[in-house]
This record gives structure tokens, sequence and C-alpha cells, in this order.
């Protein structure tokens, strides 16, 4: 049985072949190799690892499974962002139209969120009307109308990835770099941009909780890219603190307003710029320098604003809520959480954070669950800031009065207060180039 | 999901409780661990391995996954022997009656050979009319009066091994020794015996290649049985040739009772009176030197033959065919094949001259296949032996003339012949005891 061979032969330390990652792969796909046959060979790359040839291989294999999306009827570069997931994490509708406000075409397909991650179209369905399942005609017309558009994956988009992503999730195969590399980029090239800048969040929030980590898996995502021809880079972020004060997804989508604005957290803008900034970069715009620079212009001008109620006008969305975010209902029920103690906030698990927000409604535990768009946390006081006992730490959403003990609960307990001041946490750590890795 | 967290668990190095090993066992023997998981598990296990106690809960949670064997019925010590396979490996045949001829009552249970092992259930059942499919009271009645009978596993035995094993085959988990430990003692314990004499392979034809992997195997075995109350011991023997000079089922029946009669080879009788006098040992009929002298007196009048025989017809077949040898039907096509250079034999792949005699229709490739009685080789150099272009170095038997030639070439293909005399080769490796190992 030749998949019984690639299995030993993984599990003794050897490299397959492209032709051997072809023929896993198809089979695979096909229902002719067998789930407990690939969760054996998944397990032992856990242990051995794939060498980089190997990832690239298994990427494009992935990548090549079902349809790729075609944007060649959209003018210009097409850029892509992508994170790594983490809480609080709404770059994409800040960056996005920023970039697109800028001459870019954002041309993206997102996800939903899991467990204690928030996903894009989570948050972008948050608006009524909007949908995210958009014919791949439509959706290029939007892009070269408005600059940007974001919708789901299409039905036959990566099914080799989906079906072992679906074993991986359930036999503890997830964690292993090449593997997430590969499922991370296989999405993006049958997405069919030309331009990827790859958000890769690192902390107590991320999938990558080291920063060695981090940085393996930004220069592996990084060389597939070049490898299959697009400009590439990786930004290494923190997710050790949640980003901005606003998790759960009407309370995103009210965040990124402000801050498209010129009016959101230091540490949500700052990433945000950044980002911008190395798409406007790969997309030719100029200097890093310079592109960080119109990035910066155009988010005090606000124009960005323009662009994303654009977008959600053109997905079916009523815009208005873009323009006036009160219009986004409450939740019923707000539980202000207060500091036990007094001292400095040194740490918040961010993890924790998620969760908590994810049993109030604004999450799933499992896929089937539905969200509720109104629920979540609003972040008084962050990592680093002194708090006095008694103090309102942050505000907890939701639309049943019963999720407020223990979402009140788990969050608390993700949050540590001590005597001491905490060292400050850099927001950006690394870029990651096919050159190499600079440090920030 | 529980058996997610189990797989993590392993996967880091973690130790499993018996609690845990409990419900895993048998969530799988229920189904509701379903195979994608347990390969996880098991490949996760080849790599971080079992402790002593979790290789022990294990193994007594698979002996109890289905009915256990019901010996009260048999007076005095009964006594059980099993071999890890090998080529040319009948000792059960030879050691068992021995040691029934000297008062220890062996209630054996035997599997069946597969790719280059043979089995003794197929070499049994080479006697026109024997069965090895005995209900348990019949079973025990025959070891009552003859002192020895050989069965096949009744159907709901260790059904969790059964159902592991056939995953593992497939999944290339099979080459774990915590894995194979507990595989072959919850056999052993659910069998009932209250003595067990293992004996482990070693070398080319063994599926434990070095002496390292054979001594651990040996040892956790031992402390398994040992664990459970058993009398257990442990022989390290030689499989880096084949054992004695016949290859495949009537030939090895035939070997088997020229041995009995004391004529066998010398490295096969040997290895059978050092099983004989551990099997007496640990029966408790006198220091090991006793119980060798023993046996080599019992194979000296013969003593053994009646046994055998008397099994062969209480288990409904032909007795005349162990007093008259001659009656084996006869292949129809010989093939001699002859040294292709002159030298010393300096290497015979033991494993490859199973595969030879499994390709002359001797035993099985897949499980499904059919054996032909009259199939195998006889040797007539072994190892060490100096011989001439043109000797002949064995005899080939198939029922069909054009197996003859892809077998020559495989039989060849594992000789190598050359000028200098290899180092002789030891038999008898070791004794493994719960007191440590003891190096002959």
């Amino acid at each position: 049985m030749r998949m019984y061979d690639l299995i030993e032969k993984k599990k003794h330390g050897g490299s397959l072949t492209r032709q051997e990652i072809h023929e896993m792969i198809a089979g695979y796909v096909s229902g002719e190799i067998p789930d407990y046959q690939m969760s054996a060979m998944m397990m032992a790359v856990c242990f051995q690892g794939m060498n980089r040839q190997e990832t690239t291989d298994l990427t494009m294999e992935m990548a090549h499974s079902g349809d790729t999306a075609d944007l060649s009827s959209i003018e210009g570069i097409k850029a892509d962002k992508h994170s790594t997931g983490g809480v609080g994490d709404k770059t994409t509708l800040i960056a996005g139209p920023l970039a697109a406000s800028l001459g870019v075409k954002v041309a993206k397909m997102s996800g939903r969120g899991l467990g204690h991650t928030g996903g894009t179209l989570d948050k972008l369905e948050s608006i009524p009307g909007l949908t995210t399942t958009i014919p791949g005609d439509r959706f290029c017309r939007i892009v070269n109308q408005v600059g940007i558009a974001v919708i789901g994956q299409s039905g036959n988009m990566v099914p080799a990835d989906k079906k072992l992503y679906a074993l991986r999730d359930v036999t503890a195969t997830v964690d292993s770099i090449p593997l997430i590399a590969s499922s991370i980029m296989s999405k993006k090239l049958a997405a069919g941009s030309d331009a990827i800048v790859l958000d890769v969040k690192t902390g107590s929030g991320a999938f990558m909780k080291t920063m060695e980590d981090s940085e393996a898996l930004a220069r592996e995502m990084v060389a597939i890219g070049e490898g299959a021809g697009k400009k590439c880079c990786a930004l290494i972020t923190d997710m050790d603190v949640p980003l901005g004060r606003a998790i759960g997804n009407a309370l995103e989508v009210t965040e990124a307003v402000q801050t498209l604005r010129g009016q959101g957290p230091a540490d949500l803008t700052e990433v945000c710029l950044q980002l911008t900034a190395n798409l406007l970069f790969l997309a030719g715009k100029g200097s890093l320098e310079a592109c960080r620079a119109m990035a910066e212009s155009a988010m005090r001008d606000g124009r960005g604003v323009k662009v994303l109620a654009d977008m959600v006008r053109a997905q079916g969305g009523d815009e208005s809520f873009i323009y006036d975010t009160d219009r986004f209902a409450k939740a019923a029920y707000v539980r202000k959480v207060t500091a036990p103690a007094g001292g400095y906030i040194t740490h918040m698990d961010t993890e924790g954070c998620g969760i908590a927000s994810a049993m109030l409604g604004a999450g799933r535990v499992k896929k089937e669950d539905s969200i509720d768009y109104s629920a979540g946390i609003c972040l008084y006081r962050k990592y680093g800031d002194l708090v006095k006992e008694g103090d309102v730490l942050a505000e907890l959403y939701a639309s049943d009065e019963r999720l407020l003990d223990p979402a009140e609960e788990r969050f608390l307990q993700a949050c540590a207060i001590g005597e001491q001041a905490p060292r400050p946490r850099k927001l950006v750590y690394a870029r990651v180039t096919g050159e190499g890795t600079v440090w920030y």
C-alpha cells in the first residue's frame, strides 16, 4: 500500500517528493486514502516536520485541489492581507479600506471566527443586509469600482485544505509550522492576489505563543509566497494583549470606523498603519517610509470611511451604519467589571478575554453556533495601566443576563493585577521578507 | 472532546492514567472513538513511548476487552509459550509436546502466519482432519487427557487488540515496543495460563532487528506478565538465520517430529531444549539445570512424539501422519538452488528466505491468501557453511511451476557468499527475568 510507505518514510524522518505529495493529496481528496492513514501522517509530520520544498509542494498541491479565483478582470495590482487570528483583531476593516483609498485593489477572502478568535466575515455581517457570498464576476466588479470587497471562500476552493484542516482539528495535529503555513498559503494562493501581507500574531492570544515559532511560521509563509511568484512579506505583531478596546462583532466595526477617522486606540492605529504601509509597498506605491506617510495622511483625512461605506453598500449592506455607528443595536445587558484590587495590570490573558467574549455570545464554541452581533467586551483598562480597587476594567455586553456571571468570572481570571509596573510591550516586533528578518 | 485531549497529552510526552486508558480502549472498541483519532494516538505513542505503568494498564485493558479463557478445569500448572515470530520457527510443535510429556499442562492459543513469518495453526492444519477451532470445554478436556492442545483464539477474545492491530498494520505504527508488548501480553493474559515463556527473536528475520530492542521488548513483556501475577521469563534467540532446515508447513511438521525423536538439526534442537527447560522451570519442576536434563532425556527417548500424535488425534487429525511423515503430500515441482560461486555463506537474510517461501505458496502475502501446505524450502547449507560453486544450497517446493523462478531469485538475493568465514552465531543470547537479564 503506497500511503503506508509514505507514512513510514515520514515517520523515519524522510522527505516526501513532489510526486508523492501529489498522490497523497489527490488520493485524500478523492477519498481513496482514508482519514486514519492521513491522521497518522499528520502526526508523523508534527514530530518530523517538512522541509521547505515539501511545504511548498504541499501548499501548491492544496491550492490547486479545487477552484481558484480568477481576478484577471480586476485592473492594477491586487493585494491581500492575512492575519493568523487574534482577539480584537479588526485590522482588515481598517487597513483594507485605507489601502484601497490609496489605489491598491483589495480582493479579499476572509474566514469566520472559531474558539477565542473572531473572524472578519462575522464582523461584516453585523451590518444589516451585508452579504459575504458573492459570485466571482460581481466580486471583481466591486473591487474594480470600490477598490475593495471582502467575501467568504467559494464552495469548491482548496477542498484539500478544508478536509485536512477538519481532520487535524480533531486529531491534535494543528500545531505544526509546515502544516499551518501550507494551510494558510494554499488559501492565499488560490485567492489569486499578486501581493500578500501576512500578519503573524504572537503571544497569549495567538496561535503561535513564542517569538521563535512566530518567526519560523512567518519565514516559511513568505518563502512559499515568493516561491509561487507573489510579492510577500510578514509582520510579527503582538497578541499578548487584545488589540484595541473592542472585542465582539458590531463593537469591532464601530471601533474600525473610529480608527479610520483617526480616532482609534493607539495600538490598533499603529498596527493598521504598518499593515497598510506594507500593502502599499508591495503594490509598488513607493518606499516603505513614503507608503507609511501616505497611510498616515489617509487616516488623518478619514477617506477610508467612505471606501468602507461604499463596499458595504456594494455588498448589499446598509451603509448608514458606517456613517453612524450608533445605529448598531445595543445589547440588552451590560455588566461593569471592576478591579478586585489596586495595582498595575500585569497580564491580560488574551485567549481568556476571547473566550469570555465568546461566552457572552460574540463567538462560536462549536462551528454550528450562531453569533450575537451586539455581544462582546469593551476594555477600559489594559495591560500596564495603574488601577484602583473598584475601577471599571471593562464592560461586558450580552442579550441574555445569565451569560454575564460566568463571562465576568472568566474575564477576571484572565487579568492579573500586581504591584510592579510591567515592561512596556512592542506592537510590531519584526518584519520578515525573503531577505530575512528585521527586528524593530 | 476527551480523546483529543489524550492525543494532545501523549503528543507532548505526557503519561496517560489508568482511567484515561480505560476510556480510550472502551471507546475505541465500542466505535465511539474513530479510527482517525486512534491512529493519531498510535503515531504519537511511536514517538513518545509509554512508561511501564501505561503499558501494563493498556495490556490489562485489552486483555479484558472481551472473553477470557477459563482454564480452571485443567489440573496442575498451565504453561504457555509465545514466539515473536520468525522463519522456520516450529518450536511450539516440539517444546510443547516435550513439556507436556514431562507433566506440564500446555493450553496454547496460537496464531497464523503473515508476510515472511509462519504460524503454528497453519502448520498443524497441514495434518489432514486436524481442527484448531475447538470449544473451551473440549479444549480443557484435551489438555487434561493429553497434556497439550493448540487452538486459535476464540471469536471474542481481545477485540481491542484485534481492532488496534489491524489499524496499526495500515498506519505504519506497528514498531513501538510498548504497543508490541501490550498486544502480545494482552493475548497471553486472556489465554489464562499460569506461566509464560516468551521467545523473543532477534535479527534479520525477526520483528526486532537489534539486540537492544529485543531486550527492551523482553523486559517489558516479562514485567507486564509478572505484574499480572504470572510466572514469566523470556529467551532472546537468534533469527538472523532461519531456524532448522525446513521452511513451510508440512515440511516443518516433519522436521518437528524428527527433532522430537532426537534427530533434528542442532540449532532447532538446542533452542527447543532451552524453551522446554524454561517451561518446566516456571512450572516448578526443579532447578533450571535439572529441567534441562529432563528435557534432554525426554528428547532422547522420543516420548514427545506420542504426545504430539495424541494431540493430533484429539483435535480430529490423522495421527498416522506423525508416526509416518512420509505420508504428507509432496509438492509437484522441486527446484534445486545451487551456489552461484564458491566460498562461505556469510549471510542469509532470513526475512528474504521467509518471503521466498511465501512466494512458493507456503505463506500469505495478504490475510485472505490460502496456503499450499506442501510448498516451502529445505535448506541444505546454512550460515557459516563452506560451499563450492554448483553445490545445492536448498530445494524449493511448489505446486505451480511458474512460482519457482521468482522464488529462486528472491532466495538467492537473500544469500551472500564471501571469502572469509563469518563469526559463529549464538542461538540463545540471553534469558530475561524480573530480576534482570543474564547474557549467555
